[in-house]
């Protein structure tokens, strides 16, 4: 059984070479502390590069959950006015913001994108009281896969002085971001989504910006998050990141996903009754949604268990609850007869047409057992 | 390179035999969800084993900083009464506090213990006004050792109908606890400073209390804590739970480890000028401090550090910031001059002889360029 060695707690350097870099605190004076934070540095690095970012505004937090709740905390401290959202939003992004702000809906359209212009109107409402506080944005839909005018979103915010949040969870190691250039305050990132381990994620913050950390209690991360820093899982997350960054890694696995996602979308949509949900075109290369006339989610997901296939519906975090999905009820879309077909770095083609053929007998059968 | 399974994003089982459990999402309802699930209740069931309490009451989170400040969180909701604390709790408690309640200090003895007395009549005062939301008390001060009066201090926040958090992240897997049997209403766990990784940790929420997370987004960890569970640190984390709970293993390293913090201290205060902080006797048995008359930390650490031992002075959180400590502050120690030694379980007899020998050398060295 492996037991790391206790944070800083060794008399003597007894660590294997290079074995116990990632139990020490790099918060620490010692040659075991001092190495952790150089490869913490050289991680956080890497997933600037990723985002189009410098180092210093990357503050890693224990996943995009928790960078969207700190987002909101950090972006109500000090601001009264109210948060715009679209109920297309993650449940972190939906749920943290009424605790800490009053909040106001924004509309989608049938594909789920947010309009600039509703987001504007609804900015030049709130000038004349109390100006907004912030703008949720997402960066791409994470159950259907829908692009989202974050650059638009986030032109019109800087006009009215709000704040904008991208949650870019979905988007992330997917599609090339400048978030520098973007422009948008607080940027929200997880690293299981791109290739990285669970358990860890990041906050980008705008330079410039000062944030009121949501959990507190050290000052890690330029004191923008206490706690002690996650190293293993840094490295981890900065190691996906440096894979992504090399030339034409990113473009060339989007473009892998993109043409086996759009083969899953056609062979789906060969099946009887089995309609495309969200933007087909303007989407993340990795994500299609389909919605199954007559036959409710669970079945077919079972059904493809046992043909091996690990499919889902609604979003990672609605899926326990087994409640319709909000984004796609929101949409005007019959929430529980969707599924979420996502591809990741280690899907083949062989998968895709294990897919194919697994899900017209899936549905066929369940069809026959309802007539 | 390794780089992760994206979770539930595969079409297709082709994970190495045992390969990527930890990467599934265990709240699918695929065959890796389900694998992934069962795993993470094992492991919920060896770290309420070695707490002492039920797996249901256990809620991972990222680590003991995020357990404090959701503990803090959810007991000042619907409770607005103050929150009683002693400087020498962890910066996580005292921070986390001021935010959302105001907060009552309470003083400490020489040895930095909290009066359960000085409670009581802090209780009772705020009674006539309005009842505290909450207590503070730490099970053992992470700096100099001392064990806190916790279920004196549990009984009588018990009399006026007051929550107790109980900051165990010192305690935990050093000395055998019974939370069941403590009755306190929330007890925060970090995992790697047992034996476990980084990144996670746990909230002892007490049977029939309802709590308000304060990440949101998802209905994980019976919705007390959102966003996707962290399976390979809390596989991680349970492993190391196992260990300690086998019969008398927790008993044996720490009795191994009283040994060597008292060699440890024996050694340090044989050198001129150089006392003890803390309780001595009532401690956890990891963890002794020592002050250094007329010498500041910083070069008897990098001292140290050149001959291959890695201690340190104050916290954990406050290391980066170079502060003086508040928790030796409370106590009336001079903080600057102070150092805390601690061993783990990788801590051989031979280490605590190269301290002893290095420290006295260093500290002599350093006099004699003083004078």
């Amino acid at each position: 059984m492996i037991r790391w060695l206790e944070t800083a707690a060794g008399t003597g350097h007894g660590a294997p070479e290079g074995g116990w870099t990632t139990a020490a605190d790099p918060g620490r004076l010692h040659a075991e502390g001092r190495i952790a934070r150089a490869r913490v540095e050289e991680a956080r690095e890497h997933v600037a590069a990723l985002l189009g970012t410098r180092p210093r505004q990357v503050v890693f937090t224990s996943g995009g959950t928790e960078s969207a709740n700190a987002a909101t905390w950090g972006a109500t401290r000090g601001r009264s006015g109210a948060v715009l959202l679209a109920d297309v939003e993650h449940s972190c992004v939906r749920d943290a913001a009424p605790r800490w702000a009053p909040v106001v809906r924004l509309g989608v359209g049938p594909t789920g994108r947010i309009d600039p212009g509703e987001v504007e109107d609804a900015l030049r409402r709130h000038d004349a009281d109390e100006p907004a506080a912030l703008v949720h944005c997402q960066a791409a839909n994470h159950e259907v896969g829908t692009l989202q005018p974050v650059a638009e979103v986030v032109e019109v915010a800087r006009r009215h002085g709000t704040l904008v949040h991208v949650d870019a969870c979905a988007a992330a190691g997917h599609l090339p971001l400048a978030l520098d250039d973007l422009g948008a305050d607080l940027v929200s990132v997880s690293a299981h989504k791109l290739g990285g381990p669970p358990g860890i994620g990041a906050l980008v913050v705008r330079r410039g910006l000062r944030l009121d950390p949501l959990l507190v209690g050290g000052e890690q991360e330029r004191a923008r998050r206490g706690g002690l820093e996650n190293v293993p899982a840094i490295l981890g997350f900065g190691a996906a990141a440096a894979a992504l960054v090399a030339p034409g890694t990113l473009e060339g696995e989007a473009a892998v996903a993109r043409g086996q996602t759009a083969r899953l979308l056609a062979a789906a949509t060969a099946v009887d009754g089995v309609g495309a949900v969200g933007d087909v075109e303007d989407r993340v290369p990795h994500i299609v949604c389909v919605t199954v006339e007559g036959i409710e989610a669970e079945p077919v997901l079972l059904g493809l268990d046992q043909r091996g296939i690990a499919a889902h519906s609604g979003s990672s975090c609605s899926s326990e609850s087994l409640a319709p999905s909000p984004v796609l009820e929101a949409m005007g879309v019959d929430a529980e007869r969707s599924l979420r077909l996502s591809v990741g770095w280690s899907t083949t083609d062989d998968d895709v047409d294990a897919f194919a053929a697994a899900f017209a007998e899936v549905v066929t059968s369940l069809r026959e057992l309802r007539t």
